[in-house]
């Protein structure tokens, strides 16, 4: 193994992975370790090499959020079925302390969410000042189901690329830094994943029968996801595209792309409201 | 140390730490380890033993939320500043996957939340079908941090007991299981974490001047407490009252009440809700 881990990133994450207009996304290697020439072993130590870092730039988000900061972060997973997002939020958001995250899931809209615009439980969500949000699907599904499925007429649809920048220009101007990530599998990890969950019942209930519907349409949701990339990649919200067959390489990348994040917004401790000396006095004399 | 950690209590937490009414309070040895007859190593040795059985647990819990149950668990942790509330967030709840968990710390109401009653907020942060919720602070704080500085005339804020327990009868008949912690340190105790959070500048955040003036109504917050516990702690919603000078100890403890409160629901893994076999066919043939 490598002595410094670090180092087997012969291309930053953030680079590597940021989706360039136009590129082919039927032809991404889903297996490939973009940036990456190390092994697996070496992978899986930077992960945990990473953790407290990690959550120490976390902890400094939440800190000036409670000292009257604005700034917050939203990491968006996009993907299908078995695409990892649910492991990326246990073993990638899981290492940051749980009072500073604010996950929300987007499953079909209820009742309720229905009788609103497609960006009202979206912004319901976003993450208050100091909070790291995670969107566990995201509005982009609002070009990615609701195109292939025909849930709206195509000129209702096409109009959402356009609102989607809009609105993501909006909450960055707030203060939200943007992270979204689209994670792919093949289609052979997808049916081995699948099949995992039918074998063993611990996970039955995370399969859907609508899964093998899904399934079935992957051709229409890649030039759905690849229309959404091309077109809703902008300079404050950038997609990062991660191939996910190697689970490891997915969690590593993430953390990556967070901790970059994190630290890119160069926060350090937040500087004491009070008179630190008087303060200790009047400890002293209690 | 010990080989079987498990054994080395000698009275089950939920037994040696649930509160009894008319205990004085006053008389707490803080640094005493009810129940457990063990060393600390010993202790955080079974507290990382514990991780996996508790994340599969949880998991257990919102399988369940997903496929139509309505078990929740409620986690509420109440004590002073100091008292270790956060410390009990990223080291036993940060055990879990973050998706499944709700976490909402109440400190002074807001605006918006003053225009309601005290329970509405409450409300609206209880814990969805399958949801661990962690409440930092709680509806409690209504005879204790509104007793404690008059914010009520007496008359109203007695009213609150009954309140309380009529609205916690009313959330565990809906299907969640309220699981009640209060964690108490030593005046000396105290005053070592505040004086660290001083000496500190990546603690700073954490120190509020008014933490003294907490500090100096101890004898009336133990009233408040004394009476909280004696008269909200029922068959449905029991208190826990925790001995925290020894962070170990408390973890282990708040870890050991979660981990039985999920046993006790006895979940294991939903039963499919499609016919496995059928499914595997559909599968081989996409």
């Amino acid at each position: 193994m490598a002595k410094n881990p670090e180092k087997l990133w012969k291309t930053p994450p953030e680079e590597a992975l940021r989706w360039v207009r136009g590129t082919d996304l039927t032809a991404l290697d889903h297996s490939s370790t973009p940036g990456w020439a190390g092994k697996r072993a070496d992978g899986e130590r930077l992960l945990a090499a990473r953790a407290p870092e990690l959550a120490d730039l976390q902890e400094q988000l939440f800190a000036h959020g409670r000292t009257g900061g604005d700034r917050s972060v939203l990491l968006v997973l996009q993907g299908l079925d078995t695409a990892g997002k649910g492991g990326i939020v246990r073993h990638v958001v899981g290492m940051v302390d749980p009072q500073g995250v604010q996950h929300r899931g987007f499953g079909v809209p209820t009742a309720e969410e229905q009788q609103h615009g497609y960006l009202w439980r979206i912004r319901n969500a976003l993450p208050r000042p100091g909070y790291l949000g995670v969107f566990d699907r995201s509005h982009h599904e609002q070009v990615l189901v609701v195109r292939v499925n025909r849930l709206e007429p195509v000129k209702t649809w096409r109009k959402h690329f356009r609102e989607l920048n809009d609105f993501e220009a909006e909450v960055a101007a707030s203060g939200t830094l943007i992270v979204k990530v689209a994670l792919f599998v093949s289609a052979d990890e997808q049916k081995e994943r699948l099949a995992e969950r039918l074998e063993r019942p611990d996970k039955h209930w995370k399969y859907d029968p609508g899964d093998i519907d899904v399934r079935s349409k992957l051709p229409e949701y890649l030039v759905a996801y690849q229309e959404m990339l091309d077109r809703t990649s902008t300079a404050v919200a950038p997609w990062y595209v991660v191939p996910a067959n190697r689970k490891w390489y997915a969690r590593l990348a993430v953390t990556e792309l967070l901790t970059d994040a994190l630290r890119s917004l160069d926060l350090g401790w937040p500087a004491a409201t009070f008179d630190v000396e008087a303060e200790k006095a009047r400890l002293a004399a209690s």
